[in-house]
Formats: C-alpha cells, structure tokens, sequence
C-alpha cells in the first residue's frame, strides 16, 4: 500500500506560527509525506501565502485538522453557537483552499466533553435525537461547501471522554450515511476505536470506502510499535477496503512515567524524538507494505 | 484458577438501597461468587446488618468500592479536602468491617477530572511532586488502619480523562512501594490499562504479588466476549503471578448505539441483562481455569 504518511503539528509544537515554518523541513528530513495541521487562528500569525510555499519547498503535503469548541458547535441547543460552529466549517474550507488542502478532518459535531471541563451528563432519548438531527443538519450544509471547493470533510468519532455526540464507528457510519454527501468522509482514529470499537479491523471493514482519513495512534498515544495495537491486521483490513487515502500519526504522549502527571494535557517534547518517529513511522509503512501480500 | 468472580452493584441499580437487597439473589442465581458494591452512602439506607445477613443467605461474598470526589480527596492542596479523604477512608475501613469486606477498592487518591467536570490542566514539575508526595502521606496514614482491621486498600489507577495522579500500571507499583504498607495493594483495571499501559499482560507480571484486586472489563466496558481483550493471555499472566484474589465484571456500557448517547454517563440497563452476564462469566471463569494449563 502506497498511502501517503504523515504527522501532527503538536507532535513539535503548539501554537504552530508563522516563525515555526522550519518545522516543515524537519518533518521532510524523518521521512514523513505529508503534515497534519490545526486549522490555524488568527493570533498563530500563519500566512497561507507563506505556508504553502514551505510546504512546496520541503516537497510536503498537507491534511488540516479542525478546532471546535463549545461556541463552535453544529450541535448546541443554543443557536448562537450553532452559527458559530456553521461559520467555522465554512472558515476551514475557504482556509483549506487557501493553503492547498483537500481533507479537513475532526470532531466537526461540536460538543466537546472533558477537554471543555464538561462532565458526561444525562440525555433523554429526545433530547439525543435532537442533538443528532442538529449534528446531521449542520454537517449537511458545510459538506456541500467542501465538495464544491474540491475538498472533503472528515469526521472523527472520539471517545467517551471527549464527546457524547459520536463514540462508535458504527454511529459514524450512520451519519455519513445519513448526510450522503462525497463532501463528507469518515475519519477514523485507532486510538478512539480501542476504546470504543469491539474489533478495529472489523470497524474499518464495516466503514469501507466511506474512509476518507485514517490516524494510526498507540492505545496510549506513544509512539507506534510501544502499546497493543495489532499494527497488520490493521493495515489489512484497510488493504482490504482499498484504502488509498492519508495515514496521520499522533504519538504525542511522551515518554514520562512520573507520579501526578496530567498525561491528558498536551506537552511540548521534553526530548529529541526523531529516532522515535523515525522507528515509529518505519513500522507503520513495513506494516502498510505488507498488508499487500497477506490478504 | 480458583478465583472468585464478581459483579459490580452498578449494572442493576444505582443508588443501591436498603430496598435492593433482592439483588444479592439475583446476582447469586447468575453465577456470581461477590458483589463489589459502592461503599453505601448514608442517604441509600442500607443498614450493614441488614446487608450482612442477606449476604449469607444468598452466599455471597463482597468486595467495597470507594467512592471519591474533590472534598474527598487525600492528595489536593486543599486542606479540608484533604481531611475530608482521610476522614473518608477511614469510614470506609468502619464501613467494611461492620459489613465483613476485606478489600476496598478504587481511587483513593480522590482527584477526579471529567466526572467531576475537570478539564486536564498543566501541572509544574514542583506541583506534581507535591501532590504525589500528599498521595503517598495520605496512603500510608489509611493503610495501617486498614491492616490494624484485617483488610486492604486496593489502589486503582485511572485513565487520563478520570484522573491526572494515577494512570499507568509503573506508576501505581511506584506508590505500592513507597507506601509499603500490606494495608495497601494495587488494583488492577483493563479497561484503564487498555488505554495507559503498554501491554496488559506485562503490567501484571510487573505488578505481581502486589495486585489484590483485578477487575475484568472489556476495552468499550460491554460484555466480556464482546471487545477485543486477549482474556487468554490475560488470565494467563495472573496465573504466572499466582494471583488468588477476587476478578469483578463491571460490563455497564449497555447495548446502544444511538447518536448523541453519553455512553460515560451511568445509564439504568434498558433490557434483561442475564443471559449476556452469564455468558460473560463463563468466558472469564473458562479463561481463568485454562491459564493452569497453558503456562
């Protein structure tokens, strides 16, 4: 399999700006095809201009991942971020465009749970059913956009923890299916499917050609080839749904074992990791090649 | 492997209160060796007496499992609440000797985050020291208490959504072994290790002799069987470890795939459990019995 493989901007940095272009040729020199960005804001002083120059210098492709939040939310029981959320989406494909990216991935549904400080609540079943036929309604009018600008979104379901809108690959599936849009892809994230999925391989199976992005992350988010993942059935069952698309590595976790260390919260790198990727990224392309040759 | 299998309160009723002593039968009828039940809250009504007797005659034996919060919370920098875990895992001691438990499981540390409406925050190297320094002081002050009345603290680290002072298998034997008290001992989660250990199986046989506790739970929490934990090779480490101590089932994700379900949150089970309990048991009880065999 000849997917393209590529890394986070946290993996380096946080806010990623204007003054961390360099960036780019680092992530070139491990061996990585693409970057996988935030969207940035306005303070990251990021001129697209200028970003899509370094990328084309360092001969880098680009995948841009979505920032929502509670008044960034297609979901919310509360119009004004709803609106907010709906003008949002439609900011990621003007800045997509911009920069040059096709795919937008993230958990574009709003409503984020720990990482907003809100705690899992009760939901009556009508309340549920109004929160998805918001979620659906808004991913609908923002997928259009996407498609008519050549692009695709990509939704991440998350786990428990993070959101309550959008845990199983099996709820994702319903929602593309729903939306029925080419301008609305699946996202999955090996690092939420441990949790949350009965059978990884069996998810990416049932997905199929609905997958438009893929993240190959730890089940504890270190680097690739340290945790439990069983990396070739994995890429088997994406060999088998002829998966062509992105594989975006997050290995942000850091190795750090202290006592009272808030692993949830990112962290800059408190050493040089690039042995580490470079093994990390090395197993994940063995593990893509072979899938070819054991069907 | 002889050990005891048991069900937490949680997957028929909570609050469980003086009026559900009934369940004890049915927890019986289903195969079940214990309950582990929430270590009963003065507003539920349970007398210990009352609790005692209807676990002799359903012959069932019990596990405790503590419940913390932020005033309950013996490694805070709060003064009150960290008297108010002491005060706490004191009762629990009271608590567990006037219902005749050995073992009171569960965070002790207190802390919690995304139950507690928490967000994962930044923590100076100096803060996380002297929070892990309160942890083991508060530790050791119960633990003696709990050896002095023949029991055991089982301490249980958490995912890093749940709690930012307990989260890997390395960690928690870090503080077994400084408080080094046989009044506390480690606690071990799958549903927790699946997400913060490298490999479950290698955490055990770290953990060793130090474990006093094992809960049994799927990757998603759903019915053993229904996940994808290696239970053979899991139970086969706690064979290598000789551990003898009681396995507790806590499969309360309940079969829904709704959108916009809080699959975190504790939902009442919406369907006739049994048949799905018994199965599960089986596979652990069968898993348990072939790990002699295959060392």
């Amino acid at each position: 399999m000849k997917n393209p493989i590529g890394i986070i901007s946290m993996q380096f940095v946080r806010p990623f700006t204007g003054a961390h272009l360099n960036v780019l040729q680092t992530i070139k020199a491990i061996g990585f095809d693409f970057i996988e960005l935030l969207v940035p804001e306005p303070e990251d002083n990021l001129d697209s201009t200028a970003l899509r120059d370094a990328l084309a210098e360092a001969g880098l492709d680009i995948v841009l991942a979505a920032r929502v939040n509670t008044q960034r939310s297609i979901s919310s029981d509360d119009p004004a971020a709803r609106q907010g959320g709906l003008d949002y989406l439609e900011h990621c494909v003007e800045m997509a465009d911009a920069i040059g990216a096709k795919i937008t991935g993230g958990p574009l549904y709003g409503e984020p749970m720990v990482f907003a400080g809100r705690p899992p609540l009760p939901r009556r079943a009508d309340e549920m059913k109004a929160r998805a036929d918001r979620m659906i309604e808004g991913l609908s009018r923002v997928a259009s956009k996407a498609r008519a600008a050549g692009q695709v979104f990509a939704l991440e379901p998350l786990n428990r923890f993070e959101t309550d809108m959008l845990n199983t690959t099996i709820q994702g599936i319903a929602v593309i299916d729903a939306v029925n849009d080419a301008g609305l892809g699946l996202m999955l994230d090996t690092f939420h499917m441990n949790m949350e999925d009965q059978s990884i391989p069996d998810a990416i199976r049932l997905a199929g050609k609905r997958t438009v992005h893929f993240q190959a992350n730890e089940n504890h988010r270190g680097f690739p080839g340290t945790g439990n993942m069983d990396w070739p059935a994995i890429m088997r069952a994406l060999s088998q749904i002829n998966y062509q698309g992105p594989v975006s590595l997050e290995p942000f976790r850091r190795d750090d074992q202290r006592l009272a260390l808030p692993i949830a919260h990112w962290r800059a790198p408190a050493e040089d990791e690039t042995e580490k990727l470079k093994s990390g990224r090395a197993l994940i392309r063995a593990a893509l090649d072979f899938a070819e040759f054991a069907q």
